[in-house]
């Protein structure tokens, strides 16, 4: 069974991006505010969003399963205040809902949070309960930034982010540090800004001791880790310099790397580098990389291609990075799967 | 011969930091505010700090010339205003400056810049073209984000930066985009501030112009391009969707990477995914990885080692990375090297 732990739902009908839209003009003028009940989206409109896309290519490419959540770059925190933020995301999550039941075989939730620039963390927790409880969702997507771009918010050690992760501890399950659009010019989106989120909460980890706090905390960092893997000689002398314990120690007991790391070299050095049970399957597709690679023929998000093509890989570690892993991160999935007999 | 072509004054004796924090005194209470005059650094001083240091390893690593500019976290562009950076660029630029005159044959100096937070980066260049004339430095550094990890200035593609590159290229001198210390606690200063910036400025190039404009202009991007090489899929793949040419055009006629990355795989990865034109030796001593590697028995920043225990790399690409590439990439370090018959 292939899992892939990294989709998001770039591909919603686009009614949603309209409703966005007018909830984004009713900051300044409160008369052009939608009413939620004004989205109308079909469950064959959803059925068909999926079906053409992400589903099309998931059975092109051999994924079963796919942790679904809210399109990234459309979280977009920073607008507006936390109402605005708690409305979108309660929209957001209940379509991905909606999805995970038209096809349950082959989706699973995880939740975006109503994060908001300034505001308490803590204030999320409802709309996490909700997702959890009553959608049975099995991760949330963790915002380190949610200024986008200006990083106004503290680390992810601090005490403030401390009830998400008392709640992610009650209900075992794992975020993913996912940030949204950037609006800082500096960072390109996807090019800059999300590789660089990764690459700060990895430092961040080895700077504090949040696992001493919650030793069962888990974390996926997407993206291959951001430079992480690249610079595993730095951040191991780095974490030496601070007088931290080894990374195995450190980072990895709670830690995991995607493999949406989108070409062959790429792939093999987070195989290589990163151990094995720190590795989860993911594509992120359809998502920031929609091309064809001229030099492969194929996507460059098809991600399963270089693991596949991987000759460090035994066939039992492939194992691990399509579906053990993940059912040892997302313990909630793997008891959604036993309960479909899977 | 082994040029790296990345190494700054990180062991100058305490009287440069005593003064410098004397200025910084100075910035709320003038009467602390030391003349410069007061800096008294003796030749004997500057010989044993390097010859403790950076020439002792040079020689045990088997390293003949380092380009050596301000110690990078010490730029620290943010504190004050234009004037206290200018006198502190102008400071730290003549200490190396003095360091390149003792040992001709080890040192020769890049330059650091009076950047200043919200200044036009015009302002830099008389103390650019000092370095140059009258120092022979064959370089600057350039950092992208003065304010020191809020990134509040435009990206290096806009044309508030075009009066640095226009002398850049007058000059025939490459800038090294270094960023400084971190005042955003989110962001450690060498394990996310530099690796980030490092990413940041390849997309910056990636999504611009700059290019086209400046077609002589050269950068190196540090610390192994930060996470560019490791993603090197989504950044070609990204091109695609902007509709550039090819990275091979877009960017590498005038992006270079160097080598400070901290162990095998790594460099591994970079020598096999950048072209070996590309690539620049360097080790970054004695900079933010200093320990000892337990995995090697050496240190981290030991660059060379990686280099050549590579068995991707013919002799002549060895010589390329060592040599041969800096003496095309800084061609006025070619023309003092030729005036020295090296």
């Amino acid at each position: 069974m292939i899992i892939d732990c990294h989709g998001h739902y770039t591909t919603a009908p686009k009614a949603l991006e309209a409703l966005r839209n007018r909830q984004i003009a009713g900051i300044k003028d409160p008369a052009q505010a939608p009413k939620v009940a004004e989205l109308k989206i079909s469950d064959d409109e959803l059925r068909e969003s999926i079906e053409a896309n992400q589903l099309r290519l998931m059975r092109e490419r051999g994924c079963d399963l796919t942790i679904f959540s809210p399109r990234a770059s459309f979280m977009a925190h920073h607008i507006g205040d936390f109402a605005i933020s708690s409305a979108w995301a309660s929209i957001c999550n209940e379509l991905c809902h909606r999805v995970s039941k038209l096809f349950p075989d082959n989706f699973i939730g995880a939740a975006m949070l109503p994060q908001s620039p300034g505001v308490d963390p803590k204030t999320c927790i409802p709309e996490l309960d909700r997702c959890i409880r009553d959608y049975g969702f099995v991760a949330i997507n963790l915002n380190p930034d949610p200024s986008g771009g200006h990083w106004t918010s503290p680390p992810l050690t601090d005490r403030c982010w401390y009830p998400i992760y008392e709640k992610m501890v009650e209900w075992d399950i794992p975020a993913m540090v996912h940030v949204s659009t950037s609006c800082n010019a500096c960072f390109h989106t996807t090019g800059a800004h999300y590789i660089n989120a990764d690459t700060t909460a990895v430092m961040q980890f080895i700077q504090g001791d949040l696992f001493k706090d919650f030793p069962s905390l888990r974390f996926v960092v997407p993206h291959g880790g951001g430079a992480a893997p690249y610079h595993w000689g730095r951040y191991r002398g780095l974490a030496q310099e601070l007088k931290k314990p080894l990374l195995t120690e450190q980072l990895l007991k709670n830690v995991f790397f995607d493999t949406c790391v989108y070409h062959q070299p790429g792939v093999d050095l987070l195989t290589k580098v990163i151990p094995v049970d720190n590795i989860l399957f993911a594509s992120e597709m359809i998502g920031a990389v929609r091309g064809i690679d001229p030099e492969t023929g194929f996507n460059y998000d098809d991600a399963k291609r270089y693991i596949e093509a991987s000759t460090q890989l035994s066939a039992d570690e492939k194992h691990a990075i399509y579906e053990g892993n993940a059912r040892r991160v997302y313990p909630r999935l793997d008891a959604a799967l036993k309960a479909q007999r899977r």
